[in-house]
């Protein structure tokens, strides 16, 4: 049994935050796989009380009883699909939490934010298992098991792509794990290549965490004055040449228009901006160090983005103090 | 009569915050100056309360009767020393405050923060009625009329320099206002070249007001990490630039001395850093933009000054928003 041959799917949420919690609760709703989700901090909660979801498409709860809850890899059943919704800042549990859930054809989706998140997996478990995938949405893990879904909320996913081939396009297992989604009634764009996404994706993290997490700012204030817009069209721009370096080429009025986009959200608080405020590591290295360290092995100028990586670590609960 | 022959000279303090309130507070305690406050938003507290002083060298209070307070330049006697202590962000009321104290003789001493504030007065009101001064002290003004001395209180000062000609040394009345001020109990030294001053303090200024502000981080928290001790030693370093291509040399240990100092004195909050948490406008301009445009004319590079000018901006509540 597998991912495509098993018509009730064991799906793996392993990291239920903001993420993992959103999307587990809403598969777990729609009952099409068998929903597991793995847990550590938050266990006790959610065993407790469940999971909560207050959404703008409608609040609900999830009871104890309606739930799969583990806190030791060990006792989770093989996957068919492991959804991966750990901050990148955990990563380096991945192989404990994984490891035991894999059977040979188990399929890995990491909706993890940043860059270097499939590679990870990819280095650690082999990249045939790799897919990867974006979360476009508002979403805050505002108590332990309570999730809050303040906007958007749609996924695009695809094959990860190995240095040097070709994207592999729409496969049988994507359009499954697309279909799972669907059929919980989540958008889900299935992509040709990845990368696309994945830039995309980051161009947005990259100004609105990055600036957002070190100066403190909410998108509407970043964006009010004429320096903040215009620091956050430059690092975007430069984010944008590093896509284009590494061959992914991105929509050409990609920038503008998320700066629109963005400025139409209202006063919203990117997860890093959280996390300071809240004393949690911050995702710096995926969101900001991988991607300057690829400008820099591709000879591309940065000025911005080295800049906002040295803010960032000044500002990262995570980093180590010295006083 | 002049502040040379009047045994008791005329001293007018234009802008009564921190700094004017707490020297302020000083002369009119020591008696030996005719002291005038000449205020605007704070006049109702203090013409009402009076001034409270809460010092680290002592506690003490100047109860209404004790002190000279108005509201109207033009009722105010003409000044044989002008002090001028208001915010780099109220230049614009200068002309107005200034000329009505004015005759032949009176001489100004700012001890306003950041570059470009002597040329302001020169400009204005002639360049040799000009000297400049430092204050080295951590006040903060906690409420109207309150003012909170936490650590240090020196003063440096010395005549303004114009530009291209020698610094004039120290002259008899640069001598006699420090005369003022010691025997009020306040340390003050002459500078012969007060530029010398102006650039030491200025390093401190952009670093710790700069990225305090930028970054919302207090002294302690930015030198805590690596990138944040970083970034600090980075615009000092360019600053300390600038200035030597003004002419201008430092001590050549000046910036590791500073920091070391900075990272004895705990947890301090800078003034543009509480201007910024309490909503007010920020002094960017004197103490980040003034540096920056000299630099530029003087073909001096500084990245991380550039960045921060505009990161400070993005947070300044005094800049323009267009949300």
């Amino acid at each position: 049994m597998s991912l495509l041959s098993n018509p009730r799917p064991v799906v793996v949420v392993v990291g239920v935050g903001a993420v993992g919690g959103f999307y587990g609760a809403k598969l777990v709703r729609a009952g099409e796989a068998e929903v597991h989700l793995l847990l550590r901090g938050d266990f006790d909660a959610v065993r407790r009380d469940g999971l909560r979801v207050r959404s703008v498409d409608g609040d609900f709860t999830l009871l104890p009883d309606q739930l799969r809850v583990h806190r030791d890899a060990g006792e989770v059943p093989k996957a068919d699909l492991v959804l991966v919704t750990l901050k990148a800042t955990g990563n380096a549990a991945l192989d404990s939490l994984v490891r035991p859930l894999l059977k040979d054809d188990t399929a890995l989706l990491t909706l993890q934010n940043g860059l270097g998140n499939e590679d990870e997996l990819a280095r650690l478990f082999g990249p045939e298992r790799v897919v990867g995938g974006m979360a476009f949405a508002c979403i805050n893990r505002v108590a332990p098991g309570v999730i809050h879904h303040l906007d958007h909320g749609f996924l695009k996913i695809g094959e990860h792509v190995m240095p040097g081939q070709p994207a592999p396009g729409e496969t049988p297992r994507v359009r499954r794990a697309a279909d799972l989604f669907r059929n919980a009634g989540i958008r889900c764009d299935v992509l040709d290549d990845l990368r696309q996404g994945r830039w995309e994706k980051l161009l947005w993290n990259v100004a609105f965490n990055g600036f957002g997490a070190a100066l403190d700012l909410t998108t509407d204030l970043l964006l009010a004055t004429a320096a903040g817009r215009d620091l956050a069209l430059r690092v975007m721009r430069e984010v944008e040449a590093v896509a284009a370096a590494e061959g992914v080429s991105l929509p050409a009025d990609i920038v503008p228009r998320q700066i629109t986009h963005t400025a139409s959200m209202g006063a919203y608080q990117s997860s890093m901006q959280i996390d300071r405020r809240q004393g949690r590591p911050l995702e710096t290295e995926a969101i900001l160090g991988e991607p300057l360290r690829r400008a820099e092995a591709l000879g591309v100028e940065c000025p911005v983005l080295r800049n906002l990586y040295d803010l960032v670590r000044a500002v990262d609960p995570g980093e180590p103090r010295n006083v």
